[in-house]
């Protein structure tokens, strides 16, 4: 069975980002991960661009009805008709997480891992706090490779 | 058709936030509103023993199987089946959100409320930031009296 | 805490099965359930609109984002922004489940009722069979009256 | 991208059945399609050992939140943590459905394809008819030979 990780981030993104995601996507690939993501453009399709490259597996949870909606590095579409709601689906379907930059929707997938109990990876992307402090399970990266280092790590030492 | 304002809040929570919840909830029933709300303790108690004690109607969306889980001030108990992913449709259920205090599951509602466009008045909880700038649609109250006046008018400006 | 029963049926509906609908509405009303529905037209509109005449209440989970296309007689609308996915929700929410006619949304809230264990009472609706055997969670009901007589007995008789 | 095909059957099955899915894995794999499932025991594990054996992909999409319920012919395990309500996904899911004997749940997933407009093809499983009137979208197939031949013809005729 493959290891899956999730990476979330934003529709629309800078070039910056879009660059830092192919990397995690290649990252990923190189490491044995299989990229599961919301199938679409921005983010989505940059990482899915960098896995496929790398020789990775990548897997869409799409919104709507049709799987032709996915990004064309996507192997394996899944329409899923639940519109946002499917957030919560890719934010389960990770050991881990890996978050770049991103919207509202990005923070949905990042609040809702944290529920799930699965660690989260967080690359130029929101900040959340309560009273001041962090949750425990959302890590800083600085980089792409930190990135990939540090969800792979993550998801090695999980139990559950 | 009455106005639906969800509640969100956390299982476990202080004195102080269980007395503004019971606030918040008293404030809405007098408003003329419904409080939605997960159906559990803590937080989401309190809002319903203020809102039915001001003569208000309380629905649950409950994240089990039996409506029997529900606090003791729910009139209409919806079990869901859906675990934490219930969280999605606290979040959209209504017209505006109330937040307060809370952890990962009521980020998880803001969070989710802004991806559906739904405005959310925030009392004593999380922060959430991009770059420093935190999301147009999280508006900060300083008393259940100014979150209830804020999700009434908010609620109320609504045209889609 | 009210005792919500789900009634499910066809947006579209013949004016019997209307009728039908509407005295079921009122019977559950009379025997003091809420009804939980789809909360559109054709039998959601009809049991919706006998439920209130008998002074009942009514809740609709609905497929879209808007409670505004809710039916004129439900009294807290919550838009799920599922789409067809809320029937999950609808068939889990009752303490037993009313079908009237209806098309294939109406099966697959019958069917997810039978997973759930929740007693499903079929008026004029489809029939299901594995092998010639029909699921004994499925009861026939040849009326309006008796529907309603063998829905409420179902559910007061729920251990779970 | 890759062709889905969902097939759904119940977790026990008989030795015909379990070897009816086998057959159908195989067939669906020569044929180029990634089989979606449930991801358990019985009709899932015997379509997924059928498919490995012939070369072709499996994914899974899990009722709980460990992957590691997955049988062990699965090579992508998307645990949803939904409970039944995945059945929504695995319906969804794939371009066509075969359904396998099965229970409750296959029954669910048959009406939820059509729901969705999703061709089924059953195989030994559910009848379901509507004043006599079996739903069109619900086509029989005699053997796993031929489920297979009509599961990807339907496929290939979508439009939508």
């Amino acid at each position: 069975m493959n290891l899956l990780i999730s990476v979330i981030g934003g529709s629309e993104c800078s070039a910056a980002d879009a660059q830092a995601a192919e990397a995690v996507g290649a990252g990923l690939a190189r490491g044995g991960a299989t990229v599961v993501c919301g199938g679409l453009t921005g983010v989505m399709a940059a990482v899915c661009r960098g896995a496929r490259q790398a020789g990775g597996h990548t897997i869409a949870l799409l919104p709507g009805d049709d799987p032709r909606a996915a990004n064309p590095d996507i192997e394996f579409a899944i329409p899923t008709g639940l519109g946002h709601a499917r957030n919560v689906i890719v934010a389960r379907a990770g050991r881990a997480v890996i978050a770049i930059a991103g919207s509202h929707g990005t923070l949905s997938e990042i609040s809702l891992a944290l529920v799930y109990g699965t660690p989260v990876v967080a690359l130029n992307t929101w900040d959340v706090s309560l009273n001041g402090v962090a949750p425990p399970g959302l890590v800083r990266a600085t980089s792409a490779v930190d990135a990939v280092e540090k969800a792979l790590a993550l998801a090695a030492a999980r139990r559950v």
